[in-house]
């Protein structure tokens, strides 16, 4: 009766921990459904009754990897001060979580990797979520007269381009490995609050 | 005796040519040197004494695909204008030429994702060539005044890092499939110049 008494948003969690605990460390490939549910002491049956296959494990692992990364880079612009700084440490942080999330464990990276170039949806949804994250403290300083922006949207849109090099997994991969990022990053986010702050768009 | 009256340098040119015809056509892992060979009517030996491997002849062809993005890059911001107008050109044609020379077959593509994933110095060779050549616009800007900048090495390397989802082919393959390309890479190029005439950096 103990699994009755767990409420199922609790058991959906509890399956995604351990199934990402388990692809970090063995990879996802060598991981069956079977194995997540030893673990879990449950059944195979019950890792399904929440999760069709191993595939939709993996994308909703994936989109909730994303949305651990977008409430650290919400917590991280939501700090008082300009909307210049707080729009600096949101790239420094999104960028920090990139690597600490994304790539961290070569598991993790090959995991996400394959999820994300199958469900768009997951990294549609989001790159849009950031956008609009990116927009608010955008829309901050505009009011506060700080961006002299005209179209604040446009903007963020962007800024949001403008740092793709240092926020996609496969290009952190591939152009920070054995770089000192923390100084581009910041010498980027300065760069683009400057611009901001010229009224450029 | 035809072949002796070939010079090294263009026979050289030649097995590229046909190595990137049949490469395209049918994908790099099904084409043999020996097929390549056949079509140019020369023995394997003969373009091993080129190319030592299959894989060099891909890093090859990786190579002189970056040089020719290059050179188009180079033309399209050769011509008068401000330097605004020359930094915009060169960046909508990287990407113009992303698109054309990377993306428009899919055997090019995952030819090219192997030989850069695999030959660092081919993709970093270009980076750094793609870098002098902002660097040198920029410079002229610097000159006629119309970029205030304090240190323009460095703002180039802020314009190419703002502009590597548009130039890098895995992000545009990803993020440019089924947009208006042209739009946001134009709007791309306004934001950076508008930075740059701020003197933001």
């Amino acid at each position: 009766m103990r699994a009755a008494a767990i409420s199922q948003p609790e058991s959906r969690e509890r399956i995604l921990d351990a199934a990402e605990k388990m692809f970090r460390k063995h990879g996802y490939l060598k991981v069956t459904v079977k194995d997540i549910a030893v673990v879990l002491d449950m059944s195979p049956a019950n890792v399904y009754r929440f999760f069709d296959s191993k595939a939709s494990l993996r994308e909703a692992l994936a989109d909730r990897l994303t949305r651990q990364v977008e409430a650290h880079c919400e917590k991280a612009c939501a700090e008082g001060g300009t909307a210049s700084a707080r729009l600096e440490a949101l790239i420094t942080e999104y960028h920090r979580m990139t690597l600490d999330r994304y790539l961290s464990a070569e598991n993790v990276h090959e995991m996400l990797d394959a999820a994300m170039r199958e469900n768009w949806r997951v990294i549609d949804g989001h790159t849009e979520r950031m956008r609009l994250l990116i927009g608010r403290v955008m829309e901050d300083g505009v009011k506060s007269g700080e961006f002299p922006l005209r179209d604040s949207a446009a903007a963020a849109e962007m800024v949001f381009f403008s740092i793709v090099a240092f926020i996609d997994p496969a290009c952190v991969a591939r152009l920070f490995k054995n770089e000192e990022n923390f100084k581009h990053v910041r010498d980027m986010g300065r760069f683009l609050t400057a611009a901001l702050r010229a009224g450029s768009i």
